[in-house]
């Protein structure tokens, strides 16, 4: 049984805008959620500074969009003076959350800085409008830890997120997203040295979808290759940290010229992936350089995690 | 006893954009409002084709804007061909409502056509994100009718407009804004062709404000210079067709550079009186061309309406 996602017609959905000084290099790895009638898009952008900031689009169909000219979400201090990245944004009690990548000339932790002479921090923020966000701060700190996402609902009463504590894929547990204790984490699951492209890395894409069987979880990972390619992940309900099923093969991989070509060669990276009745929309950076859009129906994505 | 608005130290807040299709040639008359920490602005827009169009822009200060590139309401048919102008946004019980003026090259009513071979439409519009917008239709067809603006709550259950059947400023009643009976509607006050700045016309501005004094108008009007000026008026709580007071003096009138050239000379016209804590926040398009902030505290306001 194999499973893919399809393309849509209409491709890529968002490009660089060449007049802008902030995103006329690259723009991708969107985070996408349906509100109130309307698709509101957060991307990652690049000008000509190379630093990344959070754009804000909205569209009536998810394929057409319509920017804001300037940046919501911008760096503020040593740690994000490189950019904040790869937004993940959920709606939990009325409430939106995002999850995002500070990456920073300062390095917070202990030990050697991580990400050449700085380092990065998973931070979480919250906003009533999508719009002007407040920051709450990092998951952890001092660590080469990104890929962080919230669950879209409080598990036993708790915030729940997904992070990678390279090479695992680890859930963390709060009872306030500021305070995030070790005790609270655990490893759940990791690449597999056996398999033909999950190899080497791998980490999660969005909001985990919920399901009669269980959460579903799409993921990205590589091999030797570097290629990304996107699979899917079954974890139990009440129980996150058990992994119920893990397909082996990928659903997606690069294929188009704007996949393979661009800012990062061979690159389809989503975070997000909202469910709007039967379909199932996974946005997806291109190469680092572009947005792409590619769906599935919900139904037959759920069968091919439990069967395929 | 006089009053006048302060102008904002910066000024325009914003300007045509003359890399914009749309846009290039002016932005002006817009409405904002204050909702869930934000300031939502929808103002008129013409560019190379010279059509007007609805655009839309974010702020946190009510002074620097984000705009979207693309704009959210823009001509559909015949009846508003030449363009969609001079919105006024309300929030009533959890939705909002736009007017607008609709200009057509087809002309709707009975009779002959009354702006240039076509006709206007004062039209209600209905959205639950401030994005995508229902029609709903006119409040009346036929006739020169512009300048019209709801009050932002139900009066006695019924929906409450001011309109402009020139010379007068009526009042209209509505059970569900589709409606609009003759009988609903009566004039409520005029031009005051003895004065020297309001004796020619006069339409209201932005949508009236609460106070416990009475609804407190802004409006516009001109003499024989056909320059416009701004000035005030109380209508009565539970019967707003009864004027209260009327002072004589303008409280705003063109003396920037951006007011007196432009457009349309000598023109400083406001559909929006937003109130955040004691501050109104009037927004005006100058000259047709560009958009200013002019404030003052609205207690000062208050007392001018009653014993200026």
């Amino acid at each position: 049984m194999t499973f893919r996602l399809q393309r849509h017609a209409i491709n890529p959905v968002l490009l660089p805008d060449p007049t802008s000084d902030w995103e006329c290099y690259n723009v991708y790895n969107p985070s996408v959620i349906h509100h109130n009638g309307l698709f509101h898009m957060h991307y990652r952008a690049q000008g000509l500074d190379w630093i990344s900031r959070i754009g804000y689009a909205l569209s009536t169909d998810g394929v057409h969009w319509n920017r804001l000219r300037q940046p919501v979400l911008e760096p503020h201090d040593g740690s994000d003076s490189r950019g904040v990245e790869d937004a993940r944004v959920v709606e939990i009690d009325h409430t939106f959350y995002m999850t995002y990548t500070a990456y920073g000339r300062e390095f917070t932790g202990t030990g050697k800085p991580t990400h050449l002479g700085g380092g990065i921090l998973p931070m979480v923020a919250r906003s009533q409008n999508l719009i002007t966000w407040e920051r709450l701060g990092p998951i952890v700190r001092g660590e080469d830890n990104k890929d962080h996402v919230l669950f879209p609902r409080k598990i036993d009463h708790r915030f729940v997120a997904l992070h990678r504590r390279w090479p695992h894929v680890w859930l963390a547990r709060s009872d306030d997203l500021l305070t995030w204790q070790e005790a609270d984490m655990v490893p759940i699951y990791q690449p597999r040295p056996d398999n033909w492209w999950d190899a080497k890395s791998v980490g999660s894409n969005g909001a985990p979808i919920e399901t009669p069987h269980g959460w579903l979880c799409i993921n990205h990972a590589y091999a030797a290759d570097h290629v990304y390619r996107l699979g899917v992940i079954l974890l139990d309900l009440d129980d996150p940290t058990q992994v119920i099923r893990r397909p082996t093969e990928p659903i997606f991989w690069p294929e188009e010229l704007w996949e393979l070509r661009g800012e990062v060669p061979n690159v389809v990276f989503s975070n997000t992936n909202p469910v709007i009745g039967n379909q199932v929309y996974v946005y997806y950076g291109g190469a680092d350089h572009v947005i792409g859009l590619a769906t599935c129906r919900l139904d037959a994505l759920i069968d091919y995690a439990r069967f395929g």
